[in-house]
């Protein structure tokens, strides 16, 4: 194992469970093949390892009601999604202050297409939460025909009230996609609800799996037009792609390889018992707050309600670039993730745009250590100021 | 390891070498963070490694001159380039007979939007070879603008004479798109040519690397449109996506552990020879020829010239339903793929649609033995027919 103290587990979580790597390489080693694209013995007992995992899912997000879409990365599947939907000229488009480029990118892409009306959602500046009120009366005032939502800030970690949100939206017709990167396996979460149209995952950071494999969830009756086109392994003659769920989206052999680790992070995760490691985070969270909180010198990005956010905690340190902290932490054996975290808006919100911050990301597998250390480079880089 | 002999690397090689799943568990282990997006140390590892990577297929491919995008299947990479061409109504497009969806469903998709010629290049249907005579006679008649081109079928493993074919193609300047999936790292091939515009590589099949990881080879200056947008982790102030390449086309966080696993490939690749490689594996062609051709009621659809083909033999066994001996095979531990193959067109043009075939493809690890099994499982089917 490595070294290095990890504070940048928003990035992609590190190390992943050490079943996890254990799994994957056993599996890709004894049955690294393509699956339901054949009969033979291998084939199929990926396809159910593919099935299972999608099973572990839709259990962890208590909606069996619901279907899964594998694909390759989180933006792929904002990207189906967003570019899928039929979105009519003058239409509503809300998005919270917090969003990544993965979506602000597509949004600004659909503006070259349609006249849409990209507006924000409230946000209370100084509590960093939600000001359910002031939306109501957006919504009331220019009706959502699309709410795009992070369910917590790969920035500041400020965790939105989803369900609120949506039934918020859902009686004017909007379309409600919560991007659950920052809290699928770690936030205990219902997406059952019709309110919730598209849920995203990323398998690689809360859920403790390997880059390679994300998806969503959604029921299957709102079908986005395809994006990407090509073999499905089943229907080949057809020269449309097949109108079932999840094939529709699943073009290409599936990753079965990191498919076969999030299947293992999964039955980590139902072992371990999501509460727990909630519990784990939110002590890490806290103790990353507990040493932040000793300099004066450093502004610390977080709800004022500590509780409402994840172990995601920005910082500006006064007299200090971004950059030169992470530099110095790094050669220090810290690695954590300075700028704007592909996030501009979201910095330009919190009034740290252009410079961005110096983030922390903590996970379950972060140590008292980890928290120990962290505080006697600090001390050095104040000191020696 | 698996018992089972395994003649369905066309869909996937497999195994990979040892060096690719110990390298691959070992790097993820030590170093499975995010690249570019920071400046820790481990961060930058993993950066080095995925530009060593492209430093490699750059050297495999003979072109130096050209850049490596890295995208996570051929599908996509296939998508990327075919979507984001301006295409003109009424433009020629040509596309051999062996085309697979990942070609034909993304053509029928901008059949939708414009009106295009699809044309099929000529191809010998007897010696199954590219009729270079007729072509150049089609090229002259209706220009081409837009030129298809697998270096190898994926159903009969007919390689095509791209060199030929993109030369005389191109001073219609037509754009010539070489999809490499089933030659890449086994057929020795320099893609420097200014006559190919876009060469694609899939990394888990003659690459012998894992899932997760394909990618195209081009010369930048010529840009296709943008198909996903997303952070970059570069410019991320910029809501439009980076002008330089490969940036404008790697959104999301690249997936290292993939591409770790392809870089230990290559080495390998490098390691043993390619020409070793190409060695072997026509070695192992040859004896699947050898046994197949044993038996009267077996017919094989390979190129008339044995050498000019690749190791991806398609059968059809007169009396039996292609499934039907995918079954028997499957209980006899032998993997091959029964079908379509998800190309249709291909079976079209060789006569064996809509029933598909039986196909085996070998590898570079094949051994003597698989194919004494082979034969003697073939023996017992046709002895209790």
């Amino acid at each position: 194992m490595s070294d290095t103290i990890y504070f940048d587990n928003a990035a992609t979580t590190f190390p992943k469970p050490e079943e996890v790597y254990v799994f994957m390489d056993k599996f890709y080693r004894e049955c690294g093949v393509n699956l339901g694209r054949g009969q033979h013995n291998l084939a199929a007992k990926a396809s159910a390892l593919v099935s299972e995992t999608r099973r572990l899912l839709l259990d962890l997000f208590h909606c069996s009601n619901k279907k899964v879409i594998f694909t390759h990365t989180a933006t792929e599947a904002m990207n189906i999604i967003l570019q899928g939907l039929t979105l009519t000229d003058g239409c509503n488009i809300y998005l919270s202050p917090f969003e990544h480029n993965a979506v602000t990118r597509i949004v600004a892409h659909l503006q070259d297409i349609h006249k849409l009306n990209v507006i924000t959602l409230a946000v209370n500046k100084e509590k960093l939460s939600f000001d359910l009120e002031r939306i109501r009366y957006q919504f009331s005032e220019k009706k959502p025909a699309l709410v795009v939502l992070s369910h917590a800030s790969n920035v500041c970690g400020v965790v939105a009230p989803i369900h609120e949100l949506c039934a918020m939206s859902k009686p004017y017709g909007a379309i409600n996609v919560i991007d659950m990167c920052q809290t699928a396996g770690l936030v205990d979460t219902d997406v059952s609800s019709d309110n919730i149209d598209f849920a995203i995952f990323a398998g690689h950071k809360t859920l403790y799996g390997p880059l390679g494999v994300a998806g969503f969830v959604c029921s299957g009756r709102l079908k986005p037009l395809p994006l990407l086109f090509g073999g499905t392994g089943a229907d080949s003659a057809n020269q449309s792609l097949p109108e079932t769920v999840p094939e529709r989206y699943e073009v290409a052999s599936p990753n079965i390889h990191a498919i076969s680790g999030l299947f293992a992070a999964l039955q980590w995760i139902k072992a371990t018992g999501i509460e727990q490691i909630y519990e784990k985070e939110k002590y890490n969270h806290f103790k990353l707050i507990d040493v932040l909180s000793c300099f004066d010198n450093i502004k610390i990005f977080t709800p004022n309600d500590i509780s409402s956010g994840i172990g995601v905690v920005s910082c500006v340190f006064n007299g200090y670039s971004s950059d030169s902290i992470g530099k110095i932490l790094s050669e220090h054996h810290i690695a954590v993730r300075t700028g704007l975290h592909c996030a501009p808006y979201c910095h330009k919100f919190l009034g740290t745009y252009p410079a961005g911050t110096v983030r922390f990301s903590v996970s379950y597998f972060n140590t008292d250590a980890d928290f120990t250390v962290l505080h006697r480079v600090l001390d050095y880089i104040v000191e020696n100021s």
